[in-house]
């Protein structure tokens, strides 16, 4: 199954995410946070991002969901160190909290990574108020 | 000022939104969560959102960010509930957390109601990846 990562400046805000993702998929345990620092303050560690990544990882690659700029870098500076291992990894180019829950939805129900990504990256689209 | 309610079902991820938007706008007392059911339970309450809104209020009108299908529900209930109230108050079409940050930073700077509702709505519009 395909792996989602969420990196987040605030845990708070990456746990409410699962949190939610996880209403619609239940048992599933392919949705990763990777946020906050070491001591639970605001920010996102290139490290701690690389080894969850890792930790998501089940053989059929895996999609990052960021909050905002910095979570992004941060993300792209963890796919960077991974770039001699095997791990198909992208960042979805979608809002955090909408591009995490459709891309939960697809990875529960067994899609590829490509339908994944794609998933997330559709909520980009997306209207709220009719 | 411009209030803005943060509508969630997971009240981890409403204080985890607000904790990330407090961080670019220190001291700012404008953002206000309703977000989860009394008992913490995972869900949104118009009731709760009606009450958040009127706090919210400051003269200036409220700007309400609301996470999917069922929380804009929820939100657009407590409006509805409200409509004998003086109070301008939108539910602004855009994703939660990067709309909810833009429009605290606007709100914060002192713009107007337009300004704030349009800055979250403008979100829709970005892209993370480069």
């Amino acid at each position: 199954m395909v792996g989602i990562v969420i990196v987040s400046h605030s845990r708070k805000l990456a746990e409410g995410i699962k949190e939610l993702a996880l209403q619609m998929t239940i048992g599933f345990e392919g949705v990763y946070c990777a946020a906050g620092l070491e001591d639970g303050e605001i920010g996102t560690d290139p490290v701690k991002i690389m080894e969850t990544i890792r930790e998501a990882e089940d053989g059929d690659g895996v999609v990052v969901l960021a909050d905002i700029g910095s979570g992004v870098m941060s993300a792209e500076a963890a796919i960077e160190m991974l770039e001699d291992e095997p791990i198909r990894v992208k960042i979805a180019d979608a809002p955090i909290v909408e591009g995490a829950i459709a891309a939960t939805v697809e990875a529960f129900i067994g899609r590829s990574f490509e339908l994944v990504l794609e998933a997330a990256e559709e909520t980009r689209n997306f209207r709220k108020i009719s």
